[in-house]
C-alpha cells in the first residue's frame, strides 16, 4: 500500500527536513574496496559481501544503539532478527519499516511504521548489526542460546586500560545497531522502529547520538574536525587503500576464527569525554605539541600540508605526541578504520558541556589492532589530561546480507 | 589575521560537513514581519529591530543552553555580555569567535576560537539571548545586580500545571542562549565559545540539543513531524501572518511593561518526554482521534488537506482532541510562535529511548498565551498518557541588537 510513500513524497520532504542535496562526489571503486558514495538523499545498497556502514563514506549523523536480549527463547530471537532485517532492507531503501506503513489504518492494530520519516528520502541510511560477547555467554557464564561454541576468540573482553573510567551501564550489550544517515530524523526513525519491532525480545541498553562526520573513510572528502578543534582522521584507513589493505586490516579472513565471521569485522566503541573547558584554556602551541599536528592545516608539525608524511625520525614531533604514539609504524603496521562521531549530551551538572568523541573503529582483530594502540595511548598520551574514556564496547560484525532471503545473523544462527 | 578564515575555507567545508546546499526558498517579506529566509550556508543578519532566531525560518539543528551567573559583580557580567555580543556578531557571520582566531598562535595564550568550525560556513546560525527571573532576583530574594526594579511582570513564575514532573536541575536559569543552524557543529561551536568566554562569570546550568525542524514559522516550507509521527506546526503562528498579528501576539509593545522589553518577546521552554514505546503500540485510529488530525496528510479529522480549517463545531473531532484544546478559538485567539525541536537523549536505563519534543514558544505575554493553553491541555488532553513535561523555562527575550556599538542587554543594564 504505502510501499512507495516515502519515495513519492521524497521531493517535498527534502525541503521539510533541510536535507542536503549536494552530491558527496560519487566514487567508483572496486566492489572489494568500497561502495559508491551515496548522495545525501539516495539509498545505499543493503545487500552485499560486507555490511554497509563500514567502508561506506560516513554521513554526518549517527544513532547508535546497544540492546540487551531479554527473551530466553532462541526462536523468538531469530524471528526478531528476521523481522529486523526485513525492516532494515525497507528503511535503507527509503520505505516505511513495514509493508502496511505508517498510515495504513484506521484499524485496531498499531501501524507498522512510526511515521516521523514520512516524506523523507533514504538520506544515505545504513544499518549495521553486531553481536557482543554476552550474546554467546552471559557475564555469569550462561549459554542462553546455544551459541557459546561459536564465540570467536576475537570477542574476548577488552583489557582494562590505565585511566579507564568505564560506566558499565553505557557499555557492552548483546547486540548493537549503528544507524548512519545525512538526516538525524532518518537515523533515529530507523533505531526507533527496530526498538518497536524488538518489543519483548530486546530492550535498549544504551544509545548514542553523534554528528559532525562526513567521512574520513574516503579520500574524496575533507577531513572533519573533532571537539578538540583538530582535523581527525587524516591517517585513517580509507576505502582507497585498496583491497589488499582492507583484507589485511579490516575484513575477517577464512581461518581467522569461526566460519560465520568470515567477511565480517570487529567494532570497538569508546565514548571519550573531552574536558573541553580545560582544553580551551590551553595555548595553541601546547595543543599542537600534544597532537603533533598544526591545528589550522592539519599538517604534521614542521610540514606544510595535511597529508605530508610526519617526520617521526626528527625531534620536531614530541616523543609522546599523539600522532607518534598512534602511528601504524609504532604498532607493526596495525591500522584502524575509524568512524567516530562528535557528541554533545547536554551538560554535566557541574557547569560543563558533556561533549567529546564517540570513537568507533572497525578492524580485522581488535586484540591485535585497537588494543596495542590504546594501551600505548593510555600509558603515554599527554592528551589523557584532557579526555576520559567512559564507555567501551566490542562487537562482532558479521558479513553482509546476501539477498532477500538472507537475514542478519543467518551464518551464526542458521 | 584569520578574520576571513572560515569564509575562505567555506567552499571546501561544505563538503567536509555535508551541509545542505539547497536553498530554503528566499522569502521577501516586510521587515516588520520576517527576515529573508537564510540559505543553508549563508549568514543571517545579526542586527535588527528584533533578535534573529524568532521569526527567522528555523533551521533544523538546535543547541540551547541555560546559564547560571556565578559572579556577584555587575560590571563583570556586563563586560561578558559585551564580549558575548562581539563573538555572536562574528560567529553568525561565519567568522571565528575572536579577532585572532583559532590558529593565531603559536603563543602562550589560548586561541580566541576553539577551531572545530574552521572551514564551515555560517550555516544560517542565529544566536538569541534571554534573561530568566532569577537574574533579577534569586529564588532566595537577593537582588544581585540591582535589577529587581526592572523585572517585568511577564517574568512571573509559570504556575505548576497538573501532571508536571519538572526537574529543577534542567529548568530555569539566569540567562539562556538559543543557537540554531543547519549544521550541528556550527551551533555547538557557538555555544561552546560563549561558555569559554563566560568562564568565571557564568556556568552552564543545562543544555539541550535538538533536530528535525526546518521551520514551521513560515508558509514557504513543509510542516515537519514530531516524534509522535504527526505533522507539528500546521497552525503555528507564521511570519506571513503579517505585522498586525505579530504585534498583537509576538512582540512586546510599549506600555506592556518596562521599556527595556519593548520589541522583545517571551520564550517558554518545556522539555516534553514522549513515551514513544507506548504510543507506538496504539492504533492509528486512536492516535488520530487523540491529535484530531490524520497522520498522513496532517488534515483535520474529516478534511482532506493539511491546511483545511478544522470543523470544531462538528462531532467528528473529539471533544478533547489536542487540536481543539489548543486551538486559538478556545483561548480568545491566543496564539504562539512555536519553534520546538525533536530530541533524543540516548536511553533511560529502563530499556526505552529518552526522546520527545523540546518545546519552545515565543509570545508577547506567556501568562496570557502559553499559560491558559497549557492549563487546559494539562487538565484534559488525552495525549498526557503519552507525554511528560520534565523541564520548564521562561525567559525575557530583549529586542534586537541595533548596531556594532550595541550589546545584548544594553537596554536592561545601560
Amino acid at each position: 500500500m504505502s510501499v512507495s510513500r516515502r519515495k513519492v513524497l521524497g521531493a517535498a520532504g527534502i525541503g521539510a527536513a533541510g536535507v542536503a542535496a549536494i552530491s558527496v562526489g560519487a566514487l567508483a571503486l572496486s566492489d572489494d574496496s568500497a561502495e559508491a558514495a551515496p548522495s545525501v538523499t539516495q539509498p545505499v545498497a543493503f545487500h552485499g559481501e560486507h555490511q554497509a556502514g563500514i567502508v561506506t563514506p560516513a554521513p554526518d549523523r549517527l544513532h547508535f544503539a546497544s540492546f540487551d536480549v531479554i527473551t530466553k527463547n532462541r526462536a523468538d530471537l531469530v524471528d526478531m532478527l528476521k523481522a529486523w532485517t526485513k525492516a532494515a532492507r525497507r528503511m535503507t531503501a527509503g520505505q516505511d519499516a513495514g509493508p502496511l506503513g505508517a498510515v495504513a489504518g484506521p484499524g485496531a492494530a498499531p501501524p507498522d511504521d512510526t511515521g516521523e520519516a514520512i516524506g523523507l528520502p533514504a538520506a544515505g541510511l545504513t544499518l549495521t548489526i553486531g553481536f557482543g560477547a554476552t550474546l554467546f555467554r552471559t557475564a555469569e557464564g550462561t549459554d542462553r542460546f546455544g551459541l557459546a561454541d561459536k564465540k570467536p576468540a576475537g570477542l574476548a573482553d577488552l583489557p582494562h586500560f590505565p585511566r579507564d573510567d568505564i560506566d558499565a551501564a553505557i557499555s557492552g550489550g548483546d547486540i548493537c545497531v549503528q544507524a548512519c544517515s545525512y538526516d538525524p530524523q532518518v537515523a533515529v526513525h530507523a533505531i526507533r522502529n527496530l526498538v518497536r519491532i524488538g518489543f519483548g525480545v530486546v530492550t535498549v541498553r544504551w544509545s548514542q547520538l553523534g554528528y559532525g562526520r562526513t567521512s574520513s573513510t574516503s579520500t574524496a572528502q575533507a577531513t572533519p574536525r573533532n571537539m578538540l578543534g583538530f582535523k581527525d582522521g587524516t591517517r585513517n584507513m580509507k576505502a582507497e587503500d585498496g583491497p589488499k589493505v582492507l583484507k589485511e586490516q579490516l575484513w575477517v579472513q577464512p581461518g581467522d576464527g569461526p566460519d560465520w565471521m568470515t567477511g565480517g569485522s570487529y567494532l570497538v566503541t569508546r565514548k571519550i569525554r573531552n574536558h573541553i573547558e580545560i582544553w580551551d584554556r590551553t595555548s595553541l602551541d601546547e595543543q599542537e605539541q600534544i597532537i603533533g599536528r598544526h591545528k589550522g592545516t592539519g599538517a604534521p608539525i614542521g610540514e606544510a600540508k595535511e597529508f605530508d608524511e610526519p617526520k617521526l625520525g626528527e625531534k620536531k614531533i614530541a616523543d609522546d605526541a599523539h600522532i607518534r604514539l598512534a602511528h601504524p609504524s609504532t604498532h607493526g603496521g596495525a591500522h584502524l578504520l575509524r568512524r567516530g562521531y562528535n557528541f554533545v549530551d547536554g551538560s554535566d551538572g557541574l557547569g560543563r558541556l558533556n561533549a567529546g568523541l564517540f570513537f568507533m573503529a572497525y578492524q580485522r582483530d581488535a586484540h591485535k589492532q585497537f588494543v596495542p594502540i590504546q594501551r600505548m595511548l593510555a600509558q603515554k598520551d599527554p592528551l589523557n589530561e584532557y579526555i576520559k574514556h567512559t564507555s567501551s564496547g566490542l562487537f562482532a560484525i558479521p558479513a553482509g546480507v546476501r539477498d532477500d532471503n538472507d537475514y542478519w545473523g543467518s551464518a551464526l544462527f542458521g
